[in-house]
């Protein structure tokens, strides 16, 4: 058994908590107890407790939207618009140099990124997802790896069919894993055919597993599939019967009250890139709206290539910020509401959350801690505030 | 003379221009020379350099808009709409608490925030300003104090003469000091009677100041200043002559087409804090229009109470990628001229561009060097992309 003592325990569930002083036990990788430190001493006088010193114990965490070894085009292309960005910078370079080697290498430094700036646990697309998923076994990261889908072909396949038999026998290791798991990851409702998503379907029901999917990215997106199909992205995804509390719907900018109503019927989560987002002026994700509407808010980060970080504290804090100016209001989406996202909200999107996501008894020890002595976290009234704020 | 190499140098001036392996040649505090490597060891094989491997020199950032003391307020009241903010927490703790020694530990802290994050130069308001003044000396930072005035009484005077007189008395020293300076600071058009802006106005001529402001903060702001005055705040700056290339006017949201109209005939400067709109849900700074009208543009973190940091690098990013929601434009405010904001802008605006603000012979050797070979900087594509988005 090991016993951590930090200034600050931040369990997320409860929410608006924060245990002062407070000793964390941890038992064959779990949480098996939460105790005042007096009362810990008082029981167990003889214990080896690691005190982290001017520090705050918290969930690791979840960053539910990114594409990893994409780590490798951080900067290359910069200030421009999304589709000139895809298709003039990103895919003819994906083209000329995603390979094995690209996604090992991109993967490791990602995952070193991550774990440097406290995530835990990421939820991935990208081509080779196979490897991506060696990697992060051999490094001992949790995350979920996509069968991604497109309806183009890539150095990793040629067809809606290849991508999807592919993707099924590379990752066959990683379906009951104890610390990666798969999901269906059709690209995007403007790259994937209404044939494509019926079959992505059948696949999600036979293997029962969550759909990870960008969604409603930019108003060009929507005028498209209102041109192609008369129906918003959103609707045609309900009709094809992928808007399930099963789906991750990432971005979601361009939100009418009509699509927000489908959205929390259906029992999806949302992921919001609040920095992508602006990076690439694709529109507001109006996340006080969604949570108001009792709908699952996670936060991610999305590629190096378009944040250009995968840093989920400044994420988290540009979503709670930019929150605020979007509603108009400086009340929503509070430090522990943006904290919450970050963690319990990401680990709910992936279907995670009976193990991580907050500091319970029972739950893995999947948990970080940070330092909160330095000039820029004092004076320290509030340790939720100067996580999310400072 | 000292001699330095980075991999690196960002001169800013001129704009979208980057050396390589440049020796920054420095004699008497002063930029004597900038020259290529091979050139330098040619002409100087003897020189002593101090090689900075991995990193890039540019300007020291330019904060144009501080409270530095309010950084021992840093998260005592968060999620507040601005009135609530300042009349039911901030004002009555400064009320409470705010003396000489609250402004000597809290400038401090601020500026050692700053200088661990990249600036070098601050343009403050707050009480007791001949404080701040004396710690800066002191430590040997660069910046300008202003001369407060609000129309209401504090810890510091009572009334507009006061607030005058007394900053006059006790900031003689800073009037002509090799690293400070001196500004008007009038706090904003709704805490400042016509009667207080003309002294102020007198003042500012007589004295050759600068007048440093809050203007168009909130649109509560300028409801209130429609009804009491029948003018926008920008109108009545300028009807009563405060509106001038001397003028730098913090906030500036809400601007409508006349607004920017009159601020480009004006020539002021406008110091743009996005962290701080955004939290207090304040509004948005339309800075893509402001540089299309030939205005000078800033960046200021505002006071620990409201950021919650001094991090001028993560301000510049928020105004970079804000810009281009804003704009709804991915192209608007590119890397290059989110930096030029964050120096030679606030040089510009704070009238000490013939000194700091970029890298050019004869200029103050007021630079900071910057580490780019950290995990979360890699790969180096473009170093500019990599300050301002990484």
């Amino acid at each position: 058994m090991q016993h951590y003592l930090a200034d600050y325990l931040l369990p997320i569930e409860p929410l608006k908590t924060i245990y002062k002083n407070h000793v964390l036990s941890i038992e064959n990788d779990k949480i098996a107890a939460i105790t005042p430190e007096e009362k810990f001493r008082g029981e167990n006088p003889s214990a080896n407790i690691e005190h982290l010193a001017g520090q705050l114990i918290m969930p690791g965490l979840v960053n539910s939207h990114t594409h990893l070894a994409m780590n490798l085009l951080r900067g290359i292309a910069d200030d421009l618009p999304l589709m000139t960005w895809l298709n003039e910078y990103i895919w003819p370079r994906e083209k000329e140099h995603v390979n094995e080697d690209f996604v090992t290498v991109g993967t490791k430094h990602a995952i070193a990124e991550m774990i440097r700036s406290g995530t835990t646990c990421f939820n991935d697309s990208y081509f080779f997802p196979n490897i991506t998923a060696k990697v992060a076994d051999e490094i001992g990261m949790r995350g979920l790896v996509g069968i991604l889908s497109i309806d183009f072909p890539s150095n990793w396949a040629s067809n809606t069919d290849e991508y999807l038999q592919k993707g099924q026998d590379t990752l066959a290791d990683y379906f009951n894993h104890p610390l990666l798991g798969v999901t269906a990851s059709p690209h995007a409702p403007y790259t994937v055919s209404d044939g494509s998503f019926e079959k992505i379907r059948q696949m999600t029901e036979s293997l029962k597993l969550k759909t990870h999917i960008h969604l409603h990215e930019t108003s060009a997106e929507i005028d498209g599939e209102m041109k192609q199909y008369n129906m918003r992205p959103i609707e045609r995804l309900n009709k094809l019967g992928l808007l399930t509390p099963d789906t991750i719907a990432v971005h979601m900018t361009q939100l009418n009250d009509q699509d927000i109503d489908i959205i929390a019927k259906s029992g999806a989560s949302v992921v919001h890139c609040p920095e992508s987002n602006l990076k690439l002026a694709s529109g507001f994700c109006p996340i006080a709206k969604l949570i108001e509407n009792n709908i699952n808010v996670a936060i991610g980060t999305d590629g190096a290539a378009s944040n250009n970080d995968l840093d989920m504290f400044s994420e988290t804090r540009t979503a709670a910020l930019l929150a605020k100016a979007i509603a108009n209001s400086p009340v929503v989406v509070p430090a522990e509401q943006a904290l919450y996202m970050a963690t319990l909200g990401g680990a709910k999107a992936l279907g995670l959350d009976s193990d991580i996501g907050s500091i319970e008894v029972g739950k893995k020890a999947d948990f970080i801690s940070v330092e909160l002595s330095d000039i820029e976290s004092l004076p320290l009234y509030n340790p939720e505030s100067q996580l999310v704020y400072a």
